[in-house]
């Protein structure tokens, strides 16, 4: 299978997640896989993952070992105001250290407090203790700070707090550059994320399987949440030169997957919908049964979307779909609400009480209950209306999937539809596609 | 410091994860979560997780390390039929055990196959060998089984497919049962996560800081998004006295930090509100502008929410708040969008158009831009109306954290506010609150 991680051992990364949480399986190792993806994104060799619990002297021993095996370690979670948040004294026992308290650190913790009305309390002043030597990983979200420490020759261990919001923050402000200048990498890497929607992984795959074999530039799927994204990598001596190797491959792989591209690295169907809209200077309504504001919420994720989206109706009960949205009694009862005449009176209702150019309705059954052989649970009816007219379709699941599988890929299926018509409109009109 | 792993380290599990797939960040490790919870609830001490890619010389290296460290040691993945599938040859190799084919697994592969009305392939053939002096572990659900074997005294590995339905089926059936008879359980485990709203994780830490330091049962606090969860974890010689042990401290927990504890294990914000309504038999709906939808998705997410849950508006252009909630001009003119009498007009407008008993409303800044210095990014007015009148007031989140933050945890004060709303009700009409 394609990797961009082919250096000897011994120049490599690992992770190690500190938390008893982990060994009870309390929580998911999110960090764990998201590190993964960037590692491999930055062209790090990553060989291992290890997790331990909030025992001093077992982190001691694996901090150890590890510090003999890689190049670069990098820690999460621990680093909390408790008793139990024991990393960063551990890590500095590992290597008989001391440590001491940073002024910077111990100011920013106090300021960060004051902001919220607040007094720190003699616990967070704990988070401000460093490893003599170690540089500080500023956290611009929460108060505990990572370090960025070399404690000996050949061996650098980074730490992160648990929470994913903050290490990500953390990762993208100085993490990845830190990791970038230390020469680790063969060669530069360069990286992006395509995604498609309206194809499953396998396949996807067998359109590309030729291309799924080259070296490098390389092509590796993965299955998303109702979408496939390929990460495409090369390496070369240049940043340049690895973008010369990469743009053909890119323009390969759309060429070849045509509609199912939807967008690159971090877009999302919501943040393409709304660059559609804004260009075109149309706007987007929404009247969201099944998803219950789902929809909604994915488009206000997207900074910036009140440029072009303008609300809507959660209109969960039926009550609310006729005084709301009008939808009549008699569709209602002729119909049921999973249907598409209730799908249409509900887009266009939000079409009217907005004035929106389009708008987009999902009336279905989420599941687990609610379901019946003709409505059964994953029946989602999804309704587009717009200055042409209005259309609707009945997508069904599959009763296999979790409630917010359903609520979260409807709403994408959504918006998908939006996009493909508003590509279609923009065409005919002889305007350029955006690229 | 708390933990429920307190035996000396020689007689402990460990969980070894096989496959590239997880290095690269392409799936979550859910295995290793799965296995973590069985452990616990068998009583088993289990203090490391190793994860290595599909990579014969280092699989090895990573399993007899493991053979000097751990008693039994639980591997999955890289029993499939295709070259990289390599763990069970790298487990003989590791301890120079040659592989012979079992009979009866190569019976039983072509059986399933026939079954299927297809021929197995000579890949297949490798699926039925095992280590000299390994027994199969039947997997009843898949062609792969994987085995038990004890390669030197003292050790004993077992191993699993990725797959984790099969990896559950083969656990419960066999796996399970011979780790009962092994005598490694130290009593049960019975852990219970209990969760805070309102108060960060030092403050809260502090009001119970004399049980952090309880041996057992234990006292663990994780910080969350914009909530503190305590896990509490008793051992005992059964279920019923581990049970004893925890109902108490229980007990202890939740009078001590009063207000703040919301729900147990698997409840959320949304969840605990929609079951205080139900049992009130009154509905809600909401007004969202900053958040637009996230809210109502929240509540959306609950299983049977539409028994409470009517629905309401996403409010986030000022026309939709004037237009489907009846926020006059003039209060947005004189106060602006972000403000305690637009909030206010926002949740009676919801309350009025859908019938509803309570409505909740949020308007706020979410940034990363819009704010200024008197209306800051992370400035959120959340109101709630009711049956005796509405309530406002402006929250400030910070301006560092990011906008799916922002909207993630302004819904779940929101809600907060609700839930302390209809716990006093209830008690003032001199019901007895839920438990």
């Amino acid at each position: 299978m394609p990797s961009v991680t082919r250096s000897p051992e011994s120049g490599g990364c690992e992770i190690l997640c500190i938390g008893t949480e982990l060994l009870l399986g309390n929580i998911l190792n999110s960090n764990a896989r998201w590190l993964g993806e960037q590692l491999a994104g930055l062209g790090l060799p990553h060989y291992r993952q290890s997790v331990v619990g909030d025992n001093r002297e077992r982190l001691i021993a694996m901090v150890r070992e590890a510090s003999s095996r890689c190049r670069v370690l990098i820690c999460t979670g621990g680093l909390g105001p408790t008793p139990d948040d024991l990393t960063t004294e551990a890590l500095a026992a590992a290597f008989t250290t001391p440590l001491q308290e940073c002024p910077e650190v111990w100011s920013d913790i106090q300021a960060k407090f004051a902001a919220l009305g607040r007094t720190p309390s003699p616990s967070n002043r704990k988070q401000a203790l460093l490893p003599v030597g170690a540089a500080v990983l500023a956290n611009p979200l929460g108060t505990a700070p990572g370090m960025i420490w070399t404690p000996k020759p050949g061996f650098s261990l980074l730490t992160f707090p648990g929470v994913p919001s903050e290490l990500r923050a953390m990762w993208a402000a100085t993490a990845a550059p830190w990791l970038r200048g230390q020469g680790l990498a063969e060669g530069v890497f360069l990286s992006r994320i395509l995604r498609f929607w309206g194809a499953g992984e396998s396949r996807l795959a067998e359109q590309v399987a030729d291309l799924l074999e080259l070296a490098n530039p390389t092509v590796a799927p993965y299955a998303g949440t109702g979408e496939v994204k390929l990460r495409i990598t090369a390496q070369g001596p240049t940043l340049l030169q690895a973008e010369e190797l990469l743009a053909p491959l890119e323009a390969e792989l759309r060429q070849r997957l045509g509609a199912w591209f939807y967008g690159v690295d971090d877009d999302s169907q919501a943040s393409c919908c709304l660059e559609l809209l804004r260009r075109r200077r149309e706007t987007l309504a929404v009247a969201e049964s099944c998803t219950g504001g789902g929809l909604g919420a994915a488009l206000a994720a997207v900074p910036g979307s009140s440029e072009a989206f303008l609300g809507g109706v959660i209109a969960y009960a039926n009550s609310v779909k006729q005084g709301l949205l009008g939808v009549p009694a008699a569709t209602l009862e002729a119909h049921g609400a999973v249907s598409d005449p209730v799908a249409i009176a509900m887009a266009e209702g939000a079409r009217r009480v907005t004035g929106s150019t389009w708008a987009l309705a999902l009336t279905g059954v989420a599941g687990p209950g609610g379901g019946s052989a003709e409505k059964p649970v994953g029946l989602v009816h999804i309704a587009l209306a717009g200055p042409q007219g209005s259309t609707s379709e009945g997508v069904r699941f599959g009763a296999g999937r979790s409630r917010d599988w359903i609520q979260a890929v409807s709403a994408g299926e959504a918006l998908n539809r939006l996009r493909l018509r508003l590509l279609a409109q923009t065409q005919s009109e002889g305007q350029a596609p955006p690229t």
